[in-house]
């Protein structure tokens, strides 16, 4: 197992810095890149962190960007994470072939279906093999991570946090993903990824986890209405509903005129990261 | 004469919006397309707006996609500006081969010599044909509108503001080529568009224009301390001493540890866009 990060390049950025970095993943056999962002916080002591989740066809860098979020980061003394949306140069045939499967759409799971089971290990990726590295190497308080996401990432935000409870202290979504089961970028990835047999695609599922019984920190979600995968891919109204029916604490922000890009995450990146601030900062 | 704006896309952003045009360029002989944003003040009535000229291999989405400059903007209320860094699809020979002459490298000056004197008239299309344009068409307010670069823009604020005195208001510079002249990106380009006789050269340069008496409204500069090409092409120092024997009022400022890229601009353009809106906004 190597834990050897290789710094790839760094920015100076609002009084901090932002890096990019490499390593030798053994969750997905594969080098794997992430961005970090470091608050000028960070060279005082060890500093709350967000990690994001980005979307389908996205990289480590789309974030860091696009989204104008270090300013803010800056501002309140958090960390941001920013991996890769899944392993890449993997040689499975036709990983590259489609821009909703494969290569940049990992869906952040752990496939268990051949070829995919063999590198698309995202889950694991995230929430152990990198939350490790991260704690161990970079200045990040372990007990006051934050998970957020966009887009399939929002899925990936909403799904990992409620598998593992008390990972991650705060979470919010942008535009997700919530019913992956049930729309068709979802059932696309869930039959390639996890096979045929249904059953097994509710643990994947945000909407069907919060309606088992599964639960996460108060939730902030924004979503778009001029989305022009709201109706077809996200649905907003099934995380309402699950959500409701289970007393989950969510709080749905539904923005006229707003797209599915990176105009739309960077307008509301500041109140994410401000929701984050303050559970990530007390408690 | 076509005045014909075609809207290429439209996005919701900070309570304003985000969109790219596409026009024919008289001034050019090509299409030409540019960003704005409006921010919500402009749904009011006409606000001022700041023109933003981008560096070497940028396009007009550059800029809004990764300065983060629409939060600020926002609250503001500026209009911006993002023009394209050179005519496109001239067919001209070699015009692709390089990425510091040519597509991408128009250098804001209307070149003399041919080839490139078909097509290459920056200075034409951004002082004279986008400004109409921007004036008749979006609601601009002509009196108030500020002009900026980066690098390669840089030099273009620079030396379209010293040749064209009253037309922008404001002025600031980020990491400007200063002393086209005197350094390597400089002289290629000039060599090409301008031809081998120096002479011609000086009414491009913004410190021989300073020592010809050439002035502009105060003006900011900022300047990254590890920016790669320091040394080499950017010599800020030349444009101190030819502002401070010209009696030009200049703040410099010089940040150590940032490079030459966006996350540089980023972290300073609030600051510019302040610097323009207190000049913009009054008088």
């Amino acid at each position: 197992m190597s834990q050897t990060l290789r710094l790839l390049s760094e920015h100076a950025c609002f009084g901090g810095v932002q890096r990019f970095y490499e390593h030798a993943s053994e969750a997905t056999g594969t080098p794997m890149r992430f961005g970090v962002y470091l608050p000028p916080q960070a060279a005082q002591g060890p500093c709350p962190a967000v990690v994001y989740l980005a979307g389908l066809t996205c990289t480590e860098e789309t974030f860091a960007i696009k989204a104008g979020a270090q300013r803010e980061a800056a501002r309140l003394g958090l960390i941001l994470v920013s991996p890769d949306t899944s392993p890449r140069g993997t040689g499975i045939d036709g990983a590259d072939a489609l821009w909703d499967f494969g290569h940049g759409a990992g869906f952040y799971l752990d496939a268990t279906q051949a070829p995919w089971s063999a590198h698309f290990r995202m889950e694991r990726y995230i929430t152990r093999e990198l939350h490790a590295l991260l704690c161990a190497q970079l200045p990040l308080r372990p007990d006051a991570i934050g998970l957020m996401g966009h887009s399939m990432g929002g899925h990936g935000a909403l799904t990992l946090a409620l598998r593992h409870p008390g990972l991650y202290r705060s979470v919010s979504a942008l535009a997700p993903i919530v019913a992956p089961s049930q729309v068709p970028w979802g059932r696309k990835a869930f039959a390639g990824y996890l096979g045929p047999d249904e059953s097994s695609w509710a643990a994947h599922d945000a909407c069907a986890l919060i309606a088992a019984g599964h639960r996460l920190p108060p939730l902030l979600v924004d979503q778009g209405l001029a989305d022009k995968f709201l109706a077809e891919q996200l649905q907003p109204e099934r995380l309402e509903a699950a959500c409701r029916a289970a007393g989950q604490d969510l709080t749905l922000r539904r923005h006229a005129g707003y797209d599915h890009g990176y105009y739309f995450v960077a307008s509301v990146i500041a109140d994410h990261l401000q929701h984050h601030a303050v559970r990530l900062k007390t408690g």
